[in-house]
């Protein structure tokens, strides 16, 4: 029987922290040996989540990176912005390899990160050792590396239905506008009027518009893309309910072209990618399609009276958002199939 | 004690029939004096709607002009697309004041509405008796008219939105793009997999892009504001709630102009009237904060690296998007106040 | 033109607070004179309403009995459990006539109080003074008198579907079972775990089996209308909607009779009074019937097997469970029409 | 490597169909080979569930026991009442293993059938083959055996609350009252005003009062535990969400016993079944703890002052109360370890 490569979950109480153990309970090749959390160490897991009742009935553990190595070969940091940038350095001394989820390490330029986040940055030493784990973008880099930055989840979702177009020069990389909607476990599991139920429910808003700190790791990627600097207009939304994200985007078409073409050129971009799904013409996801999934689903729709074309693109934010495409950052890290473990069917309905 | 007018109401079965009861129970001016559904003619109202028992004791009559004749000053007709052209010139034989909430009489030209509707048009002749009632654009021409073309929910949140800025020549007509989104009872009480609870629940999905049949009714408007052709992208989305519509709006600036511009401009034109609320820089609104109210809600972001403005408007689709700006028209075509019996406090939360 | 009664509403930045403003704007007879509110007050009621912009202007005062006088004849509140207890002495002081809406004086017995709120109980002499206003129970004693204490909102519903056959002896009273449940806006405004919606919505949860601080006040209505001790067994839960309670309760039938008869019992008690509407034979309400509403809809079914009758009756929580029976409450004591600013039609869909 | 047992399933395109194919991808030993639709037979199943796009890419297969026979081992049959009784003696006759989702053999007497289901009863002949596979009672029974009745959703959150009790004697089975609520996926695909999206949602309503076809399943396996017969008051409600069932119980005890003498009861009678979780005291479950999974979480609630219990239990109605039992049951029937395939981790949030 194979050793199955050991992991802790550092934020284990947060919900990319128990979506991280969700998953990795029926990985094949990976196991959960340490479950981490600063501020419950010694409580079982379970006594906040009940629903691990007889799955993990550890105590959780404190955050001390001998204790990690000691128990562990790989860890996840799911953490609010500011923690990781000063955990990862002690924890790549004790030869950990790490996955990170917050944003901390997705911005190369410390002013940037600090700019758009409100926090320091990282150490710049640090930040060059990190890898952007958009894996089906940047998939080839992570191979072999021993710390990743897990991109966002509005970052994924946008990118993944953006880059095949932009790289094949068919739209205007000046004309990009984002309209974006996630589900309100996006925001985390920290109680405020912002996540309270009675204020969200039967309701639907728009927040920190052109201000939200996903706007420049897009931006990082669509520039790679077109070869030259993009800003784009970037709208974010709640929608009453948990999961999910959709990013409707707009853009000018370079010349008229179909939507079969689009959905020619996408398949192609990403064949052999398990986990990107490409819809067939004049139809287009939902959220709920993806939902428990790592799937990222994409659709299309061309208006030739405005030269326009509509992409949309839909995630689990808490899969593919986040700790889906961590787990598939472990898999391409550590050589293992792409999608071991993540091969889930969407729960629908 | 004054002799209010009797009104009827054609599809109270409905939705927008309901919500149509619901405001005019308190209205000083006016009076519900027949209920009338083609379906369910014979019937207790209450027996399908159990809200309104021991208030709505009535039978549901059935569609019949000189009938209605007999019982009421002005008819409302709350009904699918294609019976209006068909009824409306039988109530006006009768001398019937008629609002019609649906889309039948809102484009003037009948190969539009046919290529969009894809049914037959109204004939030309009663097409052109129509008045469209966007009361705060085109209020002043709907006193003391007899028939009235309700606008569409989808159009009114959007061109209260942006009809402003294009008239002053703010933004660039052919840069708009409008996303929107509704919540579900936009799409009427008619039983169907699209509005089955379990797949829409916890969903978040996009439809109909850039086919919506209030696309010819928007670009009409924004047409007439620019004073030129204006073709838009327009994409709908259905959200998981029941009441509200959002439109996000995005467009070129003709030059850099800062947010508190665009306070002051749609405050001056919207200037006395009751019902458009302009939020301070900063703040944009969301649709339960104008649920079961007659408001429209409007802010503002401009983004200087982009030279764009985002422009987020939300209305209640049944209220101010159907049957509350259906009773502003009454107000100002019997000449009362604009808000009579419609200052309802929105339901928050 | 009509001098109105001035009132002012201390918590105005709870839910139960914005639900009496909502409420009041639209009485004949009443007017809000100030909106007070000890966390903030000196700031605009609607920045943290935003719903309110336009409608209520003012900014929100401190608590200060002898300003409220200055201002007011009537003070609500609305305030958490143990605030009432101290205040309200103080402002019947001030010769202020008082509705209040927590529980801190619903139970004449402090140690009851105690046992079941975990906080020191009102002073005796105070609680004698108060009058418990279950309107359709208690009406008459409200009339003419200066301090009521309102209802909470489990013990409305249930009471109102209970009494009747209790006083007419048909069902055991040593055999009731409560099976209450409730939309989420009855927790308050607090953020909290146990309000964040990602925790509750998609759910459906127990809480507070048994131990529920609104059982005594429920046993003791019920004592005094069964002439004798009772004690139940009550149950909450916690629905994933915004407003609205169901209670479903089941009792022994003293004797077999038909559901027709319980109607009929059930329309005797409660001819005369505005707010209560019973079902007829084979239906049953639900609380989206009665949303927004101060309407208590109820429905029965009696089961010959098992010799029980099963009785379900809903409310909104935050009207007939709170704000509206308030003004209800105020409506007797002032002598005015029962349902004045209260026939607000349900809002529905 | 091992061949797998091969399954088709009928009635693929509703929810109990899609969710049997959910669960049987990651199965160890199970592979689907067929699936079926007498509705849309010759489509793809991914056209109607585009979730399975790329996943499942077959098209869907009409009804024909003797092609059946030719592509698969045991055939899950997830049809409307009235279709099984029918279609199984003629996929018996094929030598199919075979088991029923709907109620159609759950009840011996075909009297009883005809009484709750209103439609004619399957032949008596066949009835006395089908076993009825409540897995946690009737386990030992299934082992074997080639044709399984699977349990009613509302019958096994019921049952497995209530059965240990009954059969230690604590309880007085005269005295049993059900309060069940459920999510609306367990009404089925169909559309209908009953799942309309707006009339539910924001909604919480009772339905078929102590008429619900389920009441004959529960008190069949409740008079077998008590040896006696049992008529229990049942009610149904409809819960704002779309998965998930809680019973909230109510029994009278027939001696006082605390908590954890129930606690350490029921993990007794439960020792060893994967499925069943028993809360710690003073606490019960909610139903999102088990969303997705095959778990049956309970706890417990008792009162001196009553001498009532009251126990909680929940699940998740398409998996233990459709899907996954059925694939348990399959599992017992084959030999295999019980939760093979059904190690699914509850979806939390």
């Amino acid at each position: 029987m194979e050793n199955k490569t050991r992991v802790a979950i550092v934020g284990s109480t947060g919900y990319g922290g128990v979506e991280l153990i969700r998953l990795l309970q029926a990985h094949p090749h990976a196991e959960v040996a340490s479950v981490i959390s600063s501020s419950s160490a010694g409580e079982p897991i379970a006594a906040g989540f009940p629903h691990l009742s007889g799955i993990r009935t550890e105590l959780l553990d404190d955050v001390d990176p001998a204790a990690i190595r000691a128990k562990a070969d790989v860890v996840f940091l799911a953490t609010p912005a500011g923690v990781a940038s000063k955990l990862v350095p002690r924890l790549l001394e004790q030869e950990l390899k790490v996955i990170d989820l917050s944003g901390d390490f997705r911005l190369p330029e410390p002013a940037v990160y600090e700019q758009w986040y409100g926090k320091p940055a990282a150490d710049p030493a640090d930040l060059e050792q990190a890898t952007f784990g958009l894996c089906e973008i940047y998939g080839d880099r992570v191979q072999g590396t021993s710390f990743i930055s897990n991109p966002g989840c509005y970052p994924t979702a946008t990118l993944l239905g953006l880059v095949p177009a932009i790289k094949a020069g068919w739209i205007d990389p000046d004309s990009i506008i984002v309209d974006a909607k996630s589900g309100v476990s996006g925001a985390g599991r920290g109680a405020s009027l912002g996540t309270h139920y009675s204020e969200l429910n039967e309701n639907f808003k728009a927040y920190k518009i052109n201000k939200h700190q996903h706007v420049p790791e897009i931006e990082m990627v669509l520039s790679d893309a077109a070869g030259r600097d993009v800003v784009t207009t970037f709208t974010t939304h709640l929608v009453p309910m948990t999961r999910g994200i959709m990013a409707t985007m707009y853009a000018k078409l370079t010349e008229h072209r179909p939507e079969a073409d689009f959905i020619q050129l996408y398949e192609e971009f990403y064949a052999g990618r398990p986990f990107v799904r490409i819809r067939p013409e004049g139809q287009w996801p939902a959220t709920k399609e993806v939902a428990g999934s790592n799937y990222c689903d994409i659709g299309f729709a061309v208006d030739r009276r405005t030269g326009r074309v509509t992409i949309v693109s839909v995630i689990d934010n808490l899969v593919k958002g986040a700790a889906g495409q961590a787990i598939q950052n472990l898999n391409l890290m550590m050589g293992w199939d792409e999608d071991a473990g993540l091969r889930f069917v969407p729960m629908y309905p």
